[in-house]
């Protein structure tokens, strides 16, 4: 009698054990998850990451995490896998088995899909693959609303377990809380994108003879950040600063801003007041840490290598890297800009003109640089007001073909080009001049 | 022997359940943590929530995150505890313990606070707090970059022990991450804020006959809201919508806008535009969620109950709350406004004025609401541009009556005025006619 209770205690023991390791094991994954994933504030990454993890802990081929886009009724997710991984599906949010789950809240578990007369065959369809056994649960944030739905397809062992669904429902709610920080960040990272690009386009309208110009100065000098691939300038940062850099003229009155004939030496100086304003204004803002360089690389637009810019009189290393990408943009932008009073300067004059102050206003480098950016990007800044006419595919042509080549091209003798130079060349004038 | 090994199992076997009991105790503590704390993405709620469940957790009567600020070179936190709850401290980051530990990253457990040279007083002191044992330790990101620390005191049952720190680096990897996050965001949600506060106030000075104009409206709508109390109506949302409300003036010249004399009738249209370019460029951004209905409330600001409004001509219900906040507040802001021709309107004129519009243009129920903002905040409003030379104690007097009150007052006889009466009337007066 001893002795069998004794064995019998051993055998609690053991169940006990084995409880308590499986409940441990789980505990750790999901602790590993959740602060796995705390880490992940950008959406896309996010997204990616709980899919890859989520499968591997379920022992799954796939998981997809599909967001409920309660505006257009449609679920969404990102494309995990294959050549198209990072790119965007959706569909109705009442399609198929997500949209079933989406809809009631319940959970379903389908050992095999083909069986199921809700399941929706058009993904398979497009993406070649073959769903067998899935488990599809909702999503729910923490007053229980449904945020979105939860796939995990083709369990590597046969269908889903109860312990299966147990362990996503747990996974569920560790993950809804992180979506949705994410997605309430995001909200606030494209509210103030926009509203920097807002702003920035209805000042560039009032002055339709400029119409346009923060915006090109903005491309233009973003081309050249991401051809230069430096470390120590962020094209997110000299983008916001080239989209705000004439914001300060909003402190010069309109009639001096606006004259058409020559200013005289007081509206002159006005109009110099305009990048210390900006700075003034910009500096008021807290901008986020990935941002804080914005007011002074937009407020030094002006500014020359040899000291003779204003506001300030900064000279070569004073002046951040983003400030001289910004005046050599600005004035790139000016001299191929059409006025009341002219047509485009010809390329090759721009270039003449900007060469001469090459060392003195602008930085060679980044002038060497942004000769390499391909003509088909500049045409398309060039021409960005008319962005919906141009022949993407004839433009195609001129995606490999640098903007120093079509200035080599304008300054050889016109009877010794080639075929190839006289394609390039007629088809840059084309746009240039804008026979199109 | 045979019983000798089995006894040996059963105690190895006891021991391994044991161990496994505890650390299941504390995975689960962890992940109850990480849960919980992922539902803040406010900073102040996060900083509390986390300093009263980690005291939880480690059974002390005192937990302090300091986070890092090293513009400053401070260590903040805010206070958890007692009347002054919410508020912030901060200190040089190299006094004390905590400042010690956040420049060496060493943990610290110090069973005798008093006996230690490091330890810094004041904050005892200060507080009158009795300091006994302590565990500091730092909060590091992922990168091991020291972004804070955290401060345990007095442990309940005597000094913090070497698995108190093992379970405090646990959830110090944890929070760091959380704690980033919450930054992250907070910095974004700053950043649009900031961003329209300098927008506003460079838009409001550009005529500087109307100068101040938009904050003031926004201030005015605000207390309406917030007196109102109302659940359909955002303070935050009228708040940006005050801001912006104006923001379309940027698409009318500013010849016709800051006309002195009387407009024609082609520049009265061109004025008339103004809340429709603002709804145009608004309804171009992306706000959040909370902020969804900025666009519509500022652009019906011109609105009339009875249809007669512009641009839309919209009638009664079909003008949302906020705009026709913001409807009232413009108009009062107009008529106390001192313009190039003429001082402030008298308050009771300007009442009078309101009430002629009573249910035509402006909601009673909001008029009702207005004539209960307290007086002091009415004079905040009105002398925002001197705010600095406001007597405080002065105004204080004034906290309590109404708006409604002064113009009760005015409508009297001046000779039946008690003493109380006549009080309020000199010291509206004073301010109302800036003889201060």
């Amino acid at each position: 009698m001893k002795r069998w209770r004794r064995k019998m205690n051993q055998i609690n023991e053991s169940i006990v054990l084995k409880n308590l390791q499986e409940e441990n094991q789980r505990l750790k994954v999901l602790l590993h998850l959740a602060e796995n994933l705390q880490t992940h504030l950008d959406l896309d990454k996010l997204l990616l990451t709980t899919m890859e993890e989520v499968a591997k802990i379920l022992k799954a081929d796939r998981c997809t995490v599909f967001l409920l886009d309660e505006d257009k009724n449609e679920l969404w997710s990102i494309v995990a896998m294959g050549i198209e991984k990072g790119k965007e599906i959706r569909f109705p949010a009442d399609r198929g088995i997500a949209g079933h789950v989406a809809r009631t809240g319940e959970i379903l578990n389908i050992p095999d899909a083909y069986k199921d007369s809700r399941f929706n065959p058009d993904i398979d369809k497009k993406t070649g693959y073959k769903t067998k056994n899935m488990l599809t649960m909702p999503l729910k944030n923490r007053d229980g609303i449904t945020i979105g739905v939860y796939q995990i397809l083709n369990k590597f062992d046969g269908p889903f377990t109860r312990a299966d669904e147990e362990l996503l429902s747990a996974i569920s709610q560790i993950t809804a809380t992180t979506v949705e920080n994410s997605l309430l960040y995001e909200e606030q990272v494209e509210s103030l994108n926009s509203f920097v690009d807002t702003l920035s386009a209805t000042l560039d309208t009032r002055d339709y003879i400029t119409a346009g110009h923060s915006r090109r100065v903005t491309l233009y000098s973003v081309a050249i950040c991401k051809q230069l691939k430096a470390m120590d300038c962020s094209c997110e940062e000299v983008r916001f600063a080239g989209l705000l850099h004439d914001i300060g003229k909003l402190g010069i009155p309109e009639d001096v801003l606006f004259k058409a004939g020559k200013l005289n030496q007081e509206e002159y100086q006005l109009i110099k007041k305009h990048p210390a304003v900006t700075r003034q204004i910009l500096e008021s803002i807290h901008f986020p840490r990935n941002l804080k360089n914005v007011p002074e690389i937009a407020s030094t637009h002006h500014e020359k290598l040899n000291g003779q810019g204003y506001p300030d009189g900064l000279k070569n290393g004073e002046i951040p890297p983003g400030g001289r990408m910004l005046a050599l943009a600005d004035v790139f932008d000016a001299l191929t800009s059409r006025r009341q009073y002219r047509d485009r300067e010809p390329i090759e004059k721009v270039w003449e003109t900007i060469e001469k102050e090459a060392g003195d206003t602008f930085d060679i480098q980044l002038m060497k640089v942004f000769l390499e950016v391909p003509l088909k990007q500049i045409i398309e800044i060039l021409e960005y007001d008319q962005r919906d006419r141009l022949n993407e595919k004839e433009l195609t042509l001129l995606a490999e073909i640098p903007l120093g080549t079509i200035i080599e091209i304008k300054r050889k003798d016109p009877e010794s080009l080639d075929d190839q130079d006289k394609n390039i060349n007629s088809l840059f004038d084309k746009y240039y001049q804008r026979n199109y």
